[in-house]
């Protein structure tokens, strides 16, 4: 009866304007899941917390990740899970992908940690490619190795860690609403100006350097997108309000994480941190949205072990 | 009598992906000019070095950026100026940024140093525009602070600081070819594909964190430009054969310095750095063209004074 606990956090894909570039791991919100060896097969036994995901071994990332690893190490056992979902479901938090950090960690953890952390962010990019329907590194990346990657190329995956920033907060607002990534990928331009190219390349640069040094408030201006966000807006209810209302209560900069619906605003102050987060909570509400909010820091470590 | 002698260095325009964003300070190459305190007007007594350049005040970078830095001091005296030309003209090198960066500086120092380098950018690109006919900072910027520089907006100007790689060296080759920027600017596209547009933030975020991070590794593997290089390339006779050379000689990247015709290939090994700089100057003689190539490092501290 070895169970093993495995946490991996969740992850803001984009950071704005890093388009299929940047991604941020985050604490606070993530998935654990335990394992243990089987003699055979990979299963799911047990879900918990968020509902609507499928225990077939075959549909979930968890198990999708974990029998990925076991292929690439020629391993004909299993392993049984028991997941305890802790990120919303079609957030745009990186869920499926934290799901599939942990599957991976664990089955290379069970069966002799042949793999570095940075060697399973191809299996778990796999698992997520299953169920996003698009091979993107942007929440795998993060959720595996922590802090802000890039990913510079997806084949080969050419995945670089930037680093972190201690100062940082990130108030997270999930609204109670679902937006397909799809459809989120539906509405995107097939060309950029190339002014909007020139100004998101210089703040996506600007993040990569602010991480790379540490340096919070040269990330507090960056986050300024002139070419997915202008597209996505309007599919999620209230978005130009809200992002207003997180500006007025101090956030240096909000965004859409990932493909949406979730919000991220950035500050480095606890006490307008809560603020952001209420006066967020409070204009999705003007729009008819229920939503939640958390404040987060960067997640230094990633998927990691959880000691008891 | 008291001349003083300031020195400005080259710079690299884009750095490869980082197009209108990213630029690079270079030793070896840039301009050396004497100034001194006169009652009234400004004057340009004498050019040496490089031929071609105006001696009329309002037609030569360095008097414009004098000129403006005086207009912002509300200073209604003089200066006469001695310049050294070491950038060849129209190569694509940053030569009339150059030429704005020392004459900038030595205006702010012979009358009280009342402002900083970063605020002296402004009148050097004023200067600068008024010779390319564009507002751009990609080269007064390096070459006023050193190492490696992000232009985030232009009005009003936002310039990083991004830091340097002492590992680097920067083979630079300059055929004897003109290449009007107006040309060069001409040939880009108006539009982006969204694929190129992921590709060259990518490597421009990288290089940011590369100069960030004093990492010469990282940088190695991101002079990759899939816009602006391709579109210019046709404009440098024998240019791919060229390029081709500096790789095969064991150059880690090699691109189009600024507008061109200018090259840069980039190496951290003193003695391959010889080779590309060889390599590159036969390719370029096969295409009918004479060229001289220069082994450079990052110039750290930019503009300054010469102290004899």
């Amino acid at each position: 009866m070895n169970w093993i606990k495995v946490f991996a956090p969740a992850s803001i894909g984009n950071i704005g304007p890093g388009f299929d570039v940047l991604g941020l791991a985050i604490d606070t919100l993530g998935d654990t899941i335990q394992a243990k060896k089987i003699d055979e097969s990979i299963v799911i036994s047990e879900i918990t917390g968020f509902d609507g995901l499928p225990k077939e071994a075959d549909k979930n990332t968890v198990s999708i990740a974990a029998s990925e690893v076991l292929k690439k190490l020629g391993i004909n056992e299993g392993i049984e899970f028991k997941i305890e979902k802790g990120i919303p479901p079609g957030s745009g938090l990186g869920g499926s992908a934290s799901s599939a950090a942990a599957g991976a960690f664990a089955a290379n953890y069970l069966y002799g940690e042949k793999f570095s952390k940075k060697e399973l962010i191809g299996p778990a990019t796999t698992a997520e490619a299953f169920v996003s329907g698009g091979y993107f590194a942007d929440n795998t990346a993060p959720s595996l190795l922590g802090g802000a990657t890039l990913t510079r190329e997806k084949h080969p995956l050419d995945i670089v860690s930037l680093g972190n920033i201690d100062e940082l907060l990130v108030v997270i607002v999930c609204p109670d609403f679902k937006l397909l990534t799809k459809k989120a990928r539906e509405v995107l331009p097939k060309n950029v100006p190339m002014k909007s190219f020139i100004s998101n390349m210089a703040n996506a640069c600007l993040i990569a350097s602010a991480f790379s040094k540490n340096d919070y408030n040269l990330f507090s201006r960056c986050i300024n997108d002139e070419i997915i966000e202008p597209a996505r807006a309007s599919l999620i209810p209230g978005f130009l309000n809200v992002k207003k209302s997180a500006l007025d209560a101090g956030a240096d900069g909000c965004s859409i994480s990932g493909a949406g619906p979730s919000l991220f605003a950035i500050t480095n102050d606890k006490q307008k941190a809560e603020q952001i987060g209420k006066a967020m909570k409070e204009s999705f509400a003007k729009s008819n949205l229920e939503s939640n909010y958390y404040v987060c820091k960067s997640h230094k470590t990633g998927t990691s072990l959880v000691k008891e």
